[in-house]
């Protein structure tokens, strides 16, 4: 682990010189070369498909580690994708002329050495690798031990591609890690000297274990427990348009609806607007006594919510509710239950809307929109590396810019401190 | 400690809501109040400094200790500055209309809980109080043992000012850590649901313990192993006093220099002209073999570095010196021994220049100035709570802008994901 973390911190260092123009062409030939190399890379995810189906992984496991020629494609075009953004890195951030004429820049330059530990899909070890790419950093790439294989070649594919297309291109600035110890997690971010940053991706229990474990900077989120409250002077189209979307659209993400809040002036007339579609898709409800007597008449599934049902992230067809007095008890509940992720208030009344979005203390809150759109392209970021709901460094969805630090620059002609 | 961080966080909710107008005033004072209160401020620091001057303490550190009429007035003066300065909170930092017509703005907001670890000085507990109050951030001081009643009474003083004068002033939103068990501060930073970060300040032992236990992001420098590097095109007139002012003008402080690197072009010639000036403040050289055999006739005190030497704050008159073959050499060597803090080139070379400040790995890099510029009210920043080597969170002179994290806000019109 040491050799792996210090050839990340030398590939850094030569990272770091390249011009946004050989980078681009870097990503370029690596996008080229996974397309021209996908036998080779469908041969090695065989194997690993092999022994994980073996080893008996669920079918729906599985189908996250194959890699077909579609996925390979899409891989490819995501690196053609971040090619195509702006360089993140020598952006002049702030500007100062001290009165002794000291000329003072803020410049980002790339972060260094940035490990990714995830799971299973093996199309992250491309993704992640080419943002850390673009923006000058070098990557060591931890993925769940069944994609091992994948995970490699992809690697390997796309450094050798880019190095005989540049000679420049340092050979460590990807690197997977080959062993699936989990020692050597801990060993890697005990590394403070050569390792500036970690990101891990996955379930909470793989997050906790990381973090639990690191030396290093840690940029994460936990979980998504998201929230949407419907002000008792919403417009009830919109407010049913945002809560059926934020649960039903795509229920297994982070951003998806996990609570929903109800103003007890509406609350009655409110679930039985959007009772219908919830008992369609089998909605089951984790209930607050005031929703729950409102709903046992006509719901499919409804249930008591247990304490820790106000902070379970379910990614599944399955919501709490809660009536409440008002956008006060909207916010603690908030602030007191929620994962500090993204949260929604449904409202025409913009005093109300104003409080909420200055108190809750969440990376992302919005009025009249859904939950859902806290993502790194619906941000307008291009491409995403991840979520976090951490206060120090990046917040929220992570881009380039989010990949990147920087450094001040003083332009002196002989100044000297007196 | 786990009621203090329960009650920081509570109020650090209270604090995000105070108005700039508030908050200053609140300022002023706390500023009156500690000078009215002089009197019994200057009686519990008359206790500390009994009880450290039984114990054994060097009249340097009772020194630091001491609380007098001036020192009192200098704490209320630059709690007065704090209120002078700009509100960092509530920026909007980026903005953005998405296709869909969803607003998106990137808005600063204080970080929450921030605890600040300390050594001697009393005077730090109004200087840090005071900047995170300004930024919105409640705050959990732990300074020296042998301050704590100096501590105590401050921090007491402000905040009964600021409820006086404001009935919605948090009364946790400035505490002191009661006891001086070293076994709290592991406690206290393992508190990840309420402290959002910390920050030690002091020598370098006490960081790495800080670091070494803490759970919660840590924002720090070990120290400041700062470098001038002089070029074959320096001016040498402008190179003389660059070097003198970084080792001379304060040795004892992070930005000071501790190595010289010069290039072998112009060594000897250099040496000799800076020689007199560091004879007369007796300042002893460590050199490298090639510097040590010009230094060795002239100097009054030289030896030979050893390899510990290259990577060590000195905060005294002894400095470094080595020979390099040209600019790559000196930035290899900075990058691998300095302690990524200020680090300079002089030159007229404007090459050399960009890729000095291109490739040292540093929080600020100077050309033709003295490293003793990185400082928050060097650089603009009105008032520092530190400065940072790290690369995630702020890096640099920390102000408080520092002091803030963002906040993503999307305004939608009923927006939901497609």
């Amino acid at each position: 682990m040491t050799l792996l973390g210090r050839q990340a911190k030398a590939a850094s260092r030569q990272l770091a010189k390249l011009t946004t123009a050989q980078k681009n062409s870097c990503l370029a030939v690596m996008a080229d070369a996974l397309e021209a190399n996908g036998k080779a890379i469908q041969e090695a995810n065989g194997r690993d498909m092999d022994a994980a189906a073996k080893s008996g992984l669920s079918n729906a496991m599985l189908d996250r580690l194959k890699l077909d020629e579609k996925r390979i494609a899409a891989m490819a075009k995501g690196l053609r994708e971040v090619a195509a953004l702006p360089d993140p890195v020598g952006c002049v951030l702030d500007e100062r002329v001290r009165p002794n004429g000291l000329r003072l820049q803020k410049v980002s330059t790339p972060i260094g050495v940035v490990v990714i530990i995830y799971e299973s899909r093996p199309n992250v070890t491309a993704d992640a690798a080419s943002l850390c790419f673009k923006s000058g950093n070098a990557t060591i790439l931890r993925g769940g031990k069944e994609a091992l294989h994948s995970n490699q070649i992809i690697a390997q594919t796309m450094v050798q591609a880019a190095r005989k297309s540049l000679t420049d291109f340092p050979e460590h600035a990807i690197q997977v890690v080959a062993t699936t110890d989990r020692e050597a997690v801990r060993e890697l971010l005990s590394l403070t000297q050569y390792v500036d940053v970690c990101m891990p991706r996955g379930g909470e229990g793989l997050i906790r274990a990381v973090a639990e474990c690191s030396k290093v900077p840690v940029i994460k989120h936990y979980k998504g427990v998201c929230h949407v409250f419907v002000d008792r002077d919403a417009d009830s189209k919109m407010a049913t348009d945002i809560v059926l979307n934020a649960k039903l659209q795509r229920p297994a993400v982070c951003n998806a609806m996990e609570t929903l809040l109800l103003d007890k002036a509406i609350a009655e007339k409110f679930l039985q607007t959007v009772l219908p579609a919830f008992n369609e898709k089998n909605v089951e409800f984790r209930a607050d006594p005031a929703s729950e007597a409102i709903l046992k008449a006509k719901a499919k599934r409804v249930k008591a919510a247990t304490e820790q049902d106000w902070s379970t992230e379910y990614n599944d067809y399955v919501l709490n509710v809660r009536i409440v007095d008002g956008v006060r008890e909207a916010i603690d509940h908030i602030n007191q239950y929620g994962s500090a992720h993204s949260d929604s208030i449904v409202t025409r009344n913009e005093q109300r809307a104003r409080e909420f979005l200055a108190e809750v203390d969440s990376a992302t809150v919005y009025w009249n929109a859904s939950t859902r759109f806290t993502d790194g392209g619906e941000f307008g970021m291009g491409a995403e590396i991840g979520i976090s709901t951490d206060k120090v460094g990046a917040r929220g969805p992570m881009g380039l810019e989010e990949l990147t630090t920087y450094k001040w620059i003083g332009y002196g002609t002989g100044q000297v401190r007196v």
